[in-house]
C-alpha cells in the first residue's frame, strides 16, 4: 500500500482532467524522463476512448485512451501519483482525491482550495490527512496562485528578515488568453450593475485562493490572523478592450479587482491585491508580480510581466511530483516541502531508494 | 543523544563567533520567544569573560559571559543548536562543527563553503554527514549568498517552469558598510596592478560561494555541470569614492567584478554575476538582485536595492533553526529543507512534539 516505487522504475502518473490544465500537465509529464503517463481520466463521458495524443498533442504515448472511469483506471494502472486538475473547491475535489488516496496513490492537486485546506474546512483537512496517513500517501495542493506567487514566494522572502511588520503583494495579470468560463467568474463583459448583481448571486467570484494564501503565510510565520476582509470591485474599461472571446466597450467591466487583507488585531498584516482583467495593456496597465516585505531588513522583489498563470500551474504540479513522492504520508502544503525546482534531468534524481 | 528538546522547552542556542555576524545573530536570537541564548563563544581569547549584553547590545541575558572554550561551553550548556559564524571555509569550520555535532547539537553555519560542501570537498561532506547521522543531529550551511539570493531563490523560481534552458542571476551590492577585512578580499583601494598581483597571490579572492551556488542549483534541477569558469576583474573607479574605511581615487580599484559560469557541454547553463564595490552610487550604478530564468515560461524577478548581506545572513541563520531542528539527521542544504520563513511568533510553533 502506498509508495511502492523504486528509483529504477519510472514514476507512474495518472492525470485527472483533460481541460486546458490537464492537457498541459499531460504534455509536460510525457516530456520528462523518469515519469511515465499511465492514464488520463476525464469527467466528460463524451471524451472516453479519445486518443490522448490527439487530444493534447503528439507527445503522449500512442494508443493511450482517455478514460471516464477514475476507479477503474486507478485499479488498472496502479499509479504512484495522481495529478488532479478538474476543479477548484474541496467539496468538488473530494471524491477524486479520496479515490486516488484509497488506491494508494500520492496526489498533487491544482484545486485552489487544496493549497491550504484548513482555510476552507478544517474538518476536510483532518479527514483527508487521516485517510492519507492510513494509506501511506501524501496529498498536496499547489499552483501558481494560490501555491506560489502570493504565498510560497512571499514566505521565502521573509526568510531573510529578522522582523516582519507587514506584507503587501500584488499580482496584475491579463485574462485575454482565457475562455468564457474564466471570464464569467471575473464579470468580464458585464455592466457595473450586472457585476454587482453577479457578486450578490455568487456568479462573479473573483480570485479563488486568498484565504488559502493568507493562511499559509500566517502559518509559516507563526502569526495569528484575527480576520480576513475581502473586497471585489469592477474594473471598468475606459477604452474598448477585445479578445477572441469577449469585447468590452467603454463603461463595461473588463475584470475584477480583488483584494484581501489579513488583520492581526487592528493592523493589516497581510495585504494581497489581484486585479484580473482582459487587455490591461489597452489602458497602459503593465502586468506583473510585486512582493513587498515591510520588515528588518525590508525586501522588495518584482517581475514584469507576471509569471504566466496557466503554464506555471501545470509546470509546478509536475515539478512537485518528486518532493511529494519523497514526503512522509499525510496532507501537506507547499511550506512543508522542499522548495520547488524544475525537473531538468531524470525526475527521479533526488528520490531516495525504497 | 541528539535532538532531545520538547516543544514546551525553549530551544537552547549557542552562538559561536562574536564578530559582526555573531553579534547580530545574538541580538536576533534574544528577541525570539522560544529561543534561549545559553552561550556565546569567541575565538578571540581576549574576549573571554566579556559581558555578552555589553558586547552586542542590551538584549542579551544579563550576566552571560563570552567563553573562549567551545568544548567547555557545549558541555556546560548542552545546546540544541549551535549557530556558527566564525569563518568561510570547510577546513576552518571543521573543528567547531565537529565539536558541536559530537556534543549532540544541530548546527546552522554561515560559512560560505558549507552552503554546498560537496563543491569544495566531497570527502568533507561525506565525513560530516556520517558524523551527524551517528550523533542524530543536522548540519546546515546558509546565508544570503551563497544560500539564498543566487541559489535557493533561483531554484524556487524554476519551480514554475516546464523547461529551463539557462539561468542568469546578478547581485550588485555596496561594500561601503564593510570594514578593512572584507575590503581587502575584494581589492578595494588597490591599483589595477596590485589587484592583479593580489589575485595571483590569493589575497584578492572576490566572492566566496559561486561553486556552491552552482552546485546547489544544478543538484536541484538534476543538471550535470561539466565545468565552472570564474573570472575576477577589477572595478576601476572613474570618480573618487570614499567610505569611513577607505578612499578610492579615480583609476584605483573600487571593487571586484566576479563572474562564474557553469557549463553543460559547451552551453553556459548557469551564469552568476556579482560585482562587489564601495559607493556604486557615486557612478550612478544601482544596487539590486536580478534573477532571470530562460525557459518555458521565462521568469524574471528583480529587487532594488539588493537584499542586504549582513543582516539577511544573520536573520536567515536564526530563521533556519526551527526547520533544522525538525529535519532528519545528516548534512543537509537549503534545497533539502522547507522554504525559510521569518520567525514571527514563538520559534517552536511548527516543531513536532518529540
Amino acid at each position: 500500500m502506498g509508495k511502492t516505487w523504486g528509483v529504477r522504475d519510472p514514476v507512474r502518473v495518472v492525470v485527472v482532467g483533460t481541460g486546458q490544465m490537464g492537457s498541459e500537465v499531460v504534455r509536460i509529464v510525457t516530456r520528462k524522463p523518469g515519469l511515465e503517463l499511465v492514464g488520463v481520466v476525464s469527467r466528460r463521458a463524451e471524451r472516453a476512448g479519445a486518443d490522448v495524443a490527439t487530444l493534447v498533442g503528439a507527445d503522449a504515448p500512442a494508443g493511450l485512451a482517455v478514460s471516464a472511469d477514475l476507479a477503474r483506471t486507478l485499479g488498472d494502472t496502479r499509479p504512484d501519483v495522481v495529478v488532479h486538475t478538474t476543479c477548484s473547491t474541496l467539496t468538488d475535489a473530494e471524491p477524486e482525491v479520496v479515490a486516488a488516496v484509497t488506491a494508494g496513490a500520492d496526489v498533487v492537486s491544482i484545486a485552489e482550495e487544496l493549497a491550504w485546506p484548513t482555510a476552507g474546512s478544517p474538518a476536510w483537512a483532518e479527514r483527508i490527512d487521516g485517510l492519507a496517513r492510513r494509506h501511506g500517501v501524501t496529498v498536496l495542493g499547489t499552483g501558481v496562485n494560490p501555491g506560489f506567487v502570493l504565498d510560497l514566494l512571499v514566505v521565502a522572502l521573509t526568510g531573510v528578515c529578522a522582523e516582519v511588520e507587514a506584507i503587501v503583494a500584488t499580482r496584475v495579470n491579463d485574462l485575454s488568453p482565457y475562455g468564457p468560463t474564466v471570464l464569467r467568474t471575473q464579470g468580464v463583459g458585464l455592466s457595473p450593475q450586472e457585476f454587482a448583481a453577479g457578486l450578490a448571486a455568487g456568479t462573479v467570484v473573483g480570485h479563488v485562493g486568498f484565504p488559502e494564501s493568507i493562511g499559509m503565510i500566517a502559518a509559516a510565520l507563526g502569526w495569528t490572523i484575527d480576520r480576513v476582509e475581502q473586497r471585489r470591485e469592477p474594473i471598468v474599461a475606459t477604452v474598448r478592450r477585445a479578445t477572441p472571446f469577449v469585447t468590452v466597450q467603454p463603461g463595461m467591466v473588463a475584470g475584477c479587482l480583488h483584494t484581501a487583507v489579513g488583520y492581526r488585531g487592528q493592523e493589516p498584516a497581510i495585504t494581497l491585491v489581484h486585479p484580473q482583467q482582459v487587455q490591461p495593456g489597452a489602458e497602459g496597465i503593465a502586468t506583473g508580480d510585486t512582493i513587498e516585505i515591510r520588515g528588518t531588513p525590508p525586501v522588495r522583489l518584482a517581475g514584469r510581466p507576471e509569471v504566466p498563470g496557466g503554464l506555471a500551474t501545470a509546470a509546478l504540479a509536475v515539478n512537485m511530483i518528486p518532493p511529494v513522492l519523497a514526503a512522509p504520508p499525510g496532507l501537506v502544503s507547499m511550506i512543508d516541502l522542499p522548495v520547488p525546482a524544475a525537473i531538468g534531468g531524470d525526475a527521479r534524481h533526488r528520490l531516495p531508494e525504497r
